[in-house]
């Protein structure tokens, strides 16, 4: 028996082309090529990506699942996502919905260093939703982007994220900006007592990446954001076993509209690479995510999986103070509700917003019901 | 005037929404947060996105350009795509079209090293069509592959590329395989005359990726395959900068459906970053692009371009013997002819169909017309 990882698709196809198109995506994913021109028997019997089921959704709407011999994947992070959606990804029939990895990949990459328990005891906060907001808007230069910080962090704020979009620009470089928010966050930390996390957004290629992450540990950070479908997941795994003291938060920029269905993008792929902390566009803001595909992703980060820590769940894009006791409702307490731009228009007044943002939370953490069950993979 | 990236998107919204969707975009793509709680003139000034023009194609679908500041993207190659599309891509209802960019974007990146003369000139091929094929099954052995790849060249072959699946998995691993099937074509050249390319697909973070390229270079090497949209842009550019004797195939899995445009992704991004030779799925073959699109692909690699070079076109997946005459007409001759599964169909007469793959070729370019006009940026 070879071990096999079992993919599942969503693939729209008439009802007689169906059993044809499922084959030759199991082709495609696997050998790439006419099976009756491989000659070599080892490869048709392990190597071949065998159909396992179809079934009917909806008219013209099937669920094929296959299954992928694991030694295609090499234990390499870009090499699992070419043989799990590669090519099949530039045909418009096909979503990747799911994947069930065998326990040499969970083992392979590790998933979270620190998960939702690591978090939580960065922050002494135990139970209730965590909180966080973004340094906005790039171009402002760094005292700016460090006197926000403080201000946030005045506010009580649990986590203070860079946004995604401050990278390396000359307005306010990674190097001298990382350290100077980090000041501004300590000294707001030593008048409040909250053990505020700055989270600096780390942007480039591997070479920049560990440049970025020195400077952040030099700082005494432990919490970074990475972007994993623009770094690429390789570059991202390697960073994660190369830090595992610190917690990793993944940003959704780049990853697409539901080519990859997103729960198994964030809750799966993402923390099976070590996410931490998975951000991603909540229902009813600026994205088009639906509550049931946003709490399907949360219950995927956070589910039973192997030896893996769960990934804390960080809804997002557009969120507003009003929308805190209904996201508490949908995701229970194990969650971080990330609000920016709703802070932000607080102005002069967004110590006081951000205040009432944490007490806010904090209350209603204390009435909430246990979050929604999780399902084992 | 501050120097602005010129983006174009389609976008799919009721005509009395489209022109704050638009807008919405400008923000996303810039500051991402309300613009009233900006409060830094230069930042509304110089950094928010513009809304340049709005023109409906059809009924509910728009054409949108927007300006977006170039110093945003600090001149860091994942950070180009961040800003370009990063979020908006999570929207189903955007596609990123087209992008015009400023010389000192053309400068940094700098565009393909070699382009479509320098792959000429590595096999002294001045001007008919130039042919490929690709070393399949992933799971056969080393001296499989090996063979198979010394019996293309007797064909007279131009280049052979791995296939995108042969990553560093136990039955085939790089730092083994590169050097005996490079060993194997150096063989077959002796023998045929013809300086037939080998081109070894890198995989993995930028450490592996500079071994690989140190193991190919090594063997004499001077062209490689990447899998952007895997690796990342960060580490391709990378790597080419890094290694400008070597002309770079960039390989499409992982680009999605028709989320960014095929034609501005394979041939102006890919090209930016430095891609000689673009590999594409061409119309008609296992994948679903329309022939329109492959040409303007085609159009979009080769059009005048700054001081950018040409990149070759590459069409393939799925294609056969019979699909010659037809992709020279649709092409010209300024084009790499990919056939890899048609051609291993042949099985022990593999050598002798690969050489009535390239006699056809060369045949068919002596008589072909000149390539399609191509349309200046």
């Amino acid at each position: 028996m070879t071990s096999r990882i079992i993919v599942t698709y969503h693939v729209t196809a008439p009802a007689d082309a169906i059993e044809a198109r499922a084959r030759g995506i199991a082709v495609e994913q696997s050998v790439e090529m006419p099976v009756e021109a491989v000659t070599d028997q080892r490869v048709l019997d392990e190597i071949v990506g065998e159909v396992r089921d179809i079934t009917e959704l909806s008219r013209g709407l099937y669920e094929v699942t296959l299954g992928l011999a694991t030694e295609t994947v090499g234990l390499e992070a870009g090499q699992l996502l070419n043989m799990i959606y590669g090519n099949t990804s530039i045909q418009p029939d096909t979503v990747l919905v799911d994947a069930i990895f065998p326990p040499e990949i969970l083992e392979a990459f590790g998933g979270p260093r620190h998960g939702i328990q690591g978090l939580r005891d960065r922050v002494g906060v135990p139970d209730r939703a965590l909180t966080c907001s973004a340094l906005k808007p790039q171009g402002l230069p760094v005292p700016g982007l460090a006197d926000l910080a403080y201000r946030f962090a005045l506010g009580g704020l649990d986590f203070i994220k860079d946004d995604h979009g401050l990278a390396n620009q000359h307005y306010s470089p990674y190097a001298e900006r990382v350290p100077v928010i980090a000041a501004a966050v300590r000294r707001a930390s030593a008048e409040t007592g909250v053990p505020t996390r700055y989270i600096p957004s780390l942007t480039g290629d591997l070479d920049q990446l560990r440049e970025q992450m020195r400077i952040a540990r030099a700082e005494g950070l432990d919490c970074v954001m990475i972007q994993p479908m623009i770094a690429g997941l390789p570059a991202m795994h390697t960073l994660v076993r190369e830090n595992p003291e610190v917690a990793f938060f993944t940003h959704p920029t780049m990853t697409g509209a539901a080519r990859i269905d997103p729960p198994f993008l964030h809750g799966s792929l993402f923390r099976l690479m070590g996410g931490d902390a998975v951000i991603y566009t909540n229902h009813g803001g600026r994205f088009a995510f639906t509550r049931e595909t946003c709490v399907t992703l949360g219950q995927h980060a956070t589910r039973p999986w192997g030896a893996l820590k769960p990934a804390l769940p960080v809804p997002a894009g557009g969120m507003t103070l009003d929308r805190v006791p209904e996201m508490i409702e949908c995701y229970g307490t194990d969650v971080m509700l990330l609000i920016g731009g709703g802070l932000l228009l607080a102005r002069e007044r967004l110590v006081e917003e951000t205040r009432t943002f944490c007490d806010h939370v904090a209350a209603l953490s204390a009435d909430a019901a246990p979050p929604p069950a999780a399902v084992a993979d």
